[in-house]
């Protein structure tokens, strides 16, 4: 038996995973909201360099209650609207079904845990440069790579699963690079030592990825945050090594112009997602009594942004 | 015998205190430079709220090889001009007269000695907010006092002089506020307590100083900055009680709406006056040891955006 697919949030990142599923031959239903008609006539449209197409007809719902069950549910919603999944997850999450939780930051995958249950988590971190253009059209800039792994109360390492296997061989038909972990909060941990600098800096110096790694201060400061993250992630015993910034920080050079997901957010005057990506690192920093006195000082600042900038909230 | 004043930069705060001086009866000397034509028709003109007053004519130069040498040189320039220092202090300065340096930061007098000797140099700090809206046209808004104190190698506290009595005679004459110290390094940590976190923030996050006082992130972001400044100036043996902090933030609660000397520089594309108020107080901290993260990641900030932004370098 395939599996079936579920993508709440089919913006860019929900939209791109979701449609190169179907493109491989998997049942994938997508929750829509302001782009519902749109899709139902003219299905969805993915330019990408890695070739591009259209899916001309999709399951497309406008409301969870209307969407069948499915076997994985990929969580694709800015984590700024994580107060509705206590709505939107039990009616397309089958009993023996896993949501696949698509989002940045820390605590995500508890949160959504205590709605379905810890053995019906996992995590995936999502290296993709992509934008939606427009009513169900997403332009794939660069990218796509994934990284997955199991949850488990406490982030308790987990090795590697079945359904692990099972999904991975979907995504790699589906032509996404799929990396499995057998330690999710390492690897969401990995993720924020690059998110963390670069996202909070593009936001508070208006500014491209490539303008920040290129002047010598704020090369010198997002590796300074880099190291504050490092420090954090091992007090709860999770090991980055020191040779890992740098190799950020070198790989950072050779990117695109690109603006983070986070400028994008602010650029587009969307809530921006403070609370997973600084709130939360910063708990855990306050709770094993690291100091992190620049993230400190990030969140500080993109707080005063945030509040001088009110968010519409749409998806 | 009365003093004889220079005022060497005759901007909105050289052009204030040396008009305040000419209208009390001190014989004052004026250097300019894109304004000279304008001063040299129709004098200065300085609005006030507590009192609009005209100097039909004035003593003004374009060049300091053209002014008499005086008793007193005021010294208003921006420090970012300070290379033009050894040629212009030289002419202007009587052999037992004295350079009153009324510029912001840290590390200026020792600049100044340098050119003139350790034993005709003074420090001023300004507490003023005044703008010059055109040529010869100042705009006071608020404030005005004057902390005075000797200078000595290595900031060594020299208690009152007979020559500070007499300037701050002079200064009281023309309705100046004026406070002497005997510790100048001290009453210059005291102003970059407010200096350095209001200046520097107010243009990262470009916002005026009551947007930051309000908003508790940035209050509190303030006050840990406060914190670091005081720390490095206790690494130099100058004390500043946490009183002293509590008392700046109320008392910046209750500015008016204003822009900081640094944003008006800033957003007038002139420099910045990094040097003075960042380097320098981080090269201390880094000499006595003291961390100061959060006042380094200010200035990592604040060069990047100088650099994004180059600045025409003018009077």
């Amino acid at each position: 038996m395939s599996l079936t697919y579920a993508v709440i949030g089919t913006g860019a990142l929900g939209g791109f995973y979701g449609a190169r599923l179907q493109r491989a031959g998997c049942e994938v239903h997508f929750l829509l909201r302001s782009d519902y008609n749109q899709v139902c006539d003219r299905g969805l449209k993915v330019e990408s360099p890695e070739g591009n197409f259209q899916l001309t007809t999709v399951h497309a719902y406008p409301q969870a209650q209307q969407m069948p069950p499915c076997d994985v549910v990929i969580l694709a919603l800015k984590t700024t609207q994580n107060q509705l999944l206590s709505d939107l997850l039990p009616p397309v999450l089958k009993a023996d079904g896993v949501v696949l939780v698509l989002q940045n930051g820390l605590g995500v995958e508890p949160f959504v845990a205590n709605l379905v249950g810890n053995d019906r988590v996992m995590g995936g971190l999502c290296f993709l440069c992509a934008n939606k253009v427009g009513p169900g059209h997403i332009r794939h800039l660069d990218y796509g790579a994934i990284t997955l792994g199991e949850f488990a109360a406490d982030y308790q390492a987990q090795g590697l699963t079945e359904r692990m296997h099972r999904i991975a061989a979907d995504f790699r038909q589906a032509k996404i690079p799929i990396t499995l972990s057998d330690d999710l909060l390492l690897a969401r941990w990995r993720k924020l030592v690059w998110n963390i600098p670069f996202n909070g800096l593009s936001v508070v110096l208006n500014a491209q990825v490539d303008a920040l790694i290129q002047h010598p201060s704020t090369r010198q400061l997002a590796q300074q945050l880099m190291q504050e993250v490092v420090q954090i992630a091992a007090s709860q015993n999770r090991v980055i090594p020191d040779q890992f910034v740098q190799t950020m920080l070198v790989d950072t050079e050779t990117m695109k112009p690109y603006r983070t997901s986070m400028k994008l957010d602010f650029d587009l005057k969307r809530p921006m997602e403070l609370e997973t990506m600084y709130d939360q690192p910063l708990q855990v920093a306050e709770k094993t009594g690291v100091a992190a006195p620049q993230i400190t000082m990030l969140y500080q600042q993109l707080q005063f942004l945030e509040s001088k900038h009110p968010s519409q909230n749409s998806d």
